[in-house]
């Protein structure tokens, strides 16, 4: 078992082609043996984004703080802390914070590799 | 895709044998298109605790508000909001409020059906 405040664990800036000031930590991965599916959490900075894309895999989300626009093929929708998401695969995403606070929130993804 | 305030999902009662003052609300489901793994959110009362037991698929967990004790087979260990916890398959768990706040937690669980 293991238990760790995620503030504790390694903060990595995310260089991904159309990430801007957005940082990455890998909650559950593979490394702690892991085996169906791995939790990240990810800080977005004032004026920051994740890529505009989409790919094969889902995505299962939960806003902890601030607030994020949710861009998708239809436009951008707004949610807040407490903020449940589900992409599913195949589907245009992007998460842009254009509030004056840092925003933050948990990205699940199954295993890829 | 689906973006829902966790607060706006049914919240029922746990009737598992061994829960006690414990609410779940399915975040994303198979209802939701979710093929891989699903995203619950639990409410534990002050008191309260979900059933200590074991089983054949592991648990990703982020602590949202509160503090729980985690127990496995070595103990007891304390988890504040912002913890992650991982429990690998066939390892015994109990999530216990000890508090006298509410306490709440996400937990990911691969598909099992």
């Amino acid at each position: 078992m293991k238990i760790a405040n995620y503030k504790d664990i390694e903060l990595r800036e995310v260089k991904d082609e159309g990430a801007k000031d957005v940082a990455i930590r890998w909650a559950v991965s593979k490394d702690d043996g892991a085996k169906n599916f791995y939790m990240r959490v990810f800080d977005v900075r004032p004026g920051g984004n994740t890529p505009y894309h989409k790919h094969a895999w889902e995505h299962e989300v939960f806003i902890l703080d601030g607030k994020l626009d949710v861009v998708s093929e239809n436009g951008a929708r707004t949610a807040p802390a407490g903020s449940v998401v589900f992409i599913p695969p195949e589907e245009y995403h992007q998460f842009k914070n254009v509030t004056g606070e840092l925003a933050r929130f948990i990205c699940l993804i199954p295993k890829t590799d």
